[in-house]
């Protein structure tokens, strides 16, 4: 594989438009969209939009959208979940959008927990990306009899017992991008009479997902990754249909009233996801959340993942030949991962930074992990040829061995 | 009181000139910045900034604020925190922002609840904004023991008792706007045993606070309000410093970690108010609201309600004197109330819909308060004299009888 062999498969794909929605700084190889996606052209004239026309002269209209331009405020946490609803396989009214992803998580467990009555153990697995263990000890430090088991990732299966109320499991991992048989796990874990809350941070716009037709009961996702929402854009939560009329949230605010205009003392939910909904949404990171996911408009998740599926095959070939002081530690098996390839070194955060400074920017997940985000709409073979080319040449020259790359940083 | 008169009074108005800190929309009369604040316009360019500059050009540099000018996201719940402080009588370090109201305040009750063991009851008032109850009775579903106990207004101080733990109230009420004495149901609380939760929301940026004198416990507030932040914006969470080391939120994310990225299983709580972080906060949002409590710089709360004292009054006696049909129940006595000024009416919503037809901005709170907000940032005495003539036209012609005012809308 030549540079201009890569060149070649930039010119015959059929995405390689979609690059021409987003804004990449001049020079660099951004390859942490799966962190912090790319910003879409789209979002400056919309954010521009809600902030001057929106906010600044319709004020409080907005929430009503008098000018009939569908942009009302008060209808966006359902409008933008219905957006995201084909990217994950489920129905429109079975995803809205508001939160932090660890706030829906809460959510998902409280509703999830009191739909299984007389099950008191939610299962899930240590080493995922922690919030969701944080978030679930935090549900069980206050929901009546909850409590926590967290075995390792490989006992999880056999561990779904008489006692599982709740399986938590996170789709793809966030530091291998190894995807869990969503179907399957989902099936055994039903089948034990236990109820599935699936973690999609790392799957929703990077994998093809099936939400309704595999039956998940109940899932999060996140929108700053791959659906590219900006800085901590709120996550949407998903529940399936047939839950829709018990299902309660203890984070009840006004906004999952079925009247909140009413200002009734008594609380009644609303019909479906809205009741999901609890204090007013940050309505510019929930629009600016909208601009991103409509940057999958004209392809779909099949097509996505393709292309995901083949820049993951010329990264990790170049890799192998030129870099063998990195074990590649992604499955190999397309079906078995997310849209990430990770790899481990002992020096992974100092490689990193050299990386970083070469202008390819991946991220480091302590301890010792390498990791490259693959985002089709905006990634192109060219950049992966080059990331590795400028990988291999720091691990030749051992520049990463420099003082200056091993200062750390707040976030890494 | 002529125009004349009115205008006099803005030109010696010492805060007439923030005024131009705001973006108000041509010949409207904004009264309703205590549902929505005003967009400032410096915010304009502040979120452009953030938009194409620091998600755009530095992406997930950001969070780290490599150029060292400032912005670091990760920082920003905290330091907006410190900038809300002095508004509302807070040390620097007591005061995060992250979250909405309503999920802000569960954590606070939950909080709160596992301070002061051995007792059960929250004792909170009907008929307030009533998202505060709906949290407080989710809160209740969840934490075991905890009830719900709302009595009338004026029976919650009789009502605290031994079995108190919590009582929760909202300091500015959002229909009359009658303001409770804070420091002297503070120590009655904590004398009889209880913690207090003060709901801030038409407070905070509206009137003078010393939540550090008058030793609160607890404080939640709103940041789209009178602070100016964009719609949604997030609200800020207040907990007195002898409670940080103890305190404990049961949405414990990985943003409330003492070191969220080392990725550790177990949950180590943050130092301070970091702990109270849940998940990644909203940025665009959380930005803008940074803009917008900077609108008060070079002021101070006793400065804002003076003037605020002082709108109330004119207005007042406008109507007072040419719109006899309406009934003040806002208090008179500065001492007791916020910064609004509201009337009722059997026909309040149609008189609101056609004071919005006439280019004035109140609102409508059911069943038959109109409401109009001072924000003593932007409001002019003159404003509030042609809103008085308005609304005495508009009541004296009968116009408000127009079926067209009366159609409901979504959000009122």
């Amino acid at each position: 594989m030549t540079r201009d062999d890569a060149r070649s498969l930039d010119a015959a794909d059929p995405l390689r438009g979609f690059r021409d929605r987003f804004h990449l700084p001049d020079g660099v190889i951004y390859l942490d969209g799966n962190s912090l996606g790319a910003l879409p052209h789209a979002t400056r004239d919309a954010q521009a939009d809600a902030v001057t026309r929106q906010w600044g002269d319709q004020l409080i209209g907005s929430w009503n959208s008098p000018n009939g331009d569908g942009m009302g405020w008060i209808e966006a946490p359902a409008r933008i979940g219905a957006a995201i609803a084909p990217l994950i396989g489920a129905a429109a009214n079975e995803v809205i959008v508001t939160d932090s992803v660890s706030v829906n998580l809460f959510k998902a467990i409280a509703a999830a927990a009191a739909l299984n009555p007389g099950r008191f153990e939610l299962l899930t697995e240590t080493g995922n990306f922690p919030t969701d263990l944080y978030v679930a000890n935090g549900a069980a430090s206050v929901i009546a009899g909850l409590t926590v088991r967290a075995v390792a990732p490989e006992a999880v299966e056999d561990a779904i017992g008489p006692d599982t109320a709740i399986l938590l499991l996170t789709h793809v991992h966030y530091k291998s991008g190894t995807r869990r048989d969503m179907a399957a796990m989902t099936a055994r874990a039903q089948a034990a009479g236990a109820l599935v809350v699936w973690d999609l941070s790392h799957s929703a716009g990077a994998v093809p997902l099936a939400l309704s037709r595999e039956d998940v009961d109940f899932a999060v996702g996140c929108g700053y990754k791959f659906l590219n929402g900006g800085p901590g854009a709120p996550s949407f939560l998903y529940a399936a249909a047939r839950h829709h009329a018990a299902m309660r949230s203890p984070l009840q605010g006004w906004f999952g009233h079925a009247a909140p205009f009413a200002f009734d003392d008594a609380y009644e939910p609303a019909p479906g996801m809205t009741r999901m909904l609890c204090g007013t949404p940050p309505m510019l990171s929930l629009l600016a959340l909208e601009s991103g996911v409509a940057t999958f408009a004209g392809t779909d998740m099949g097509a996505v993942f393709a292309k995901s599926s083949a820049l993951f095959d010329l990264f990790a070939d170049q890799v192998a030949s030129r870099c063998p002081e990195l074990t590649l530690v992604s499955p190999r098996d397309a079906a078995c991962r997310g849209s990430q390839i990770s790899f481990s070194h002992p020096h992974a955060y100092e490689i990193c930074q050299a990386m970083i400074a070469a202008d390819v920017v991946g991220d480091f997940r302590a301890p010792d992990i390498l990791r490259f985000g693959l985002t089709p709409l905006y990634t192109g073979f060219e950049d992966l040829w080059i990331a590795a080319d400028r990988l291999a040449d720091i691990l030749d020259s051992g520049r990463w061995r420099d003082a200056r790359y091993a200062v750390k940083a707040k976030v890494t």
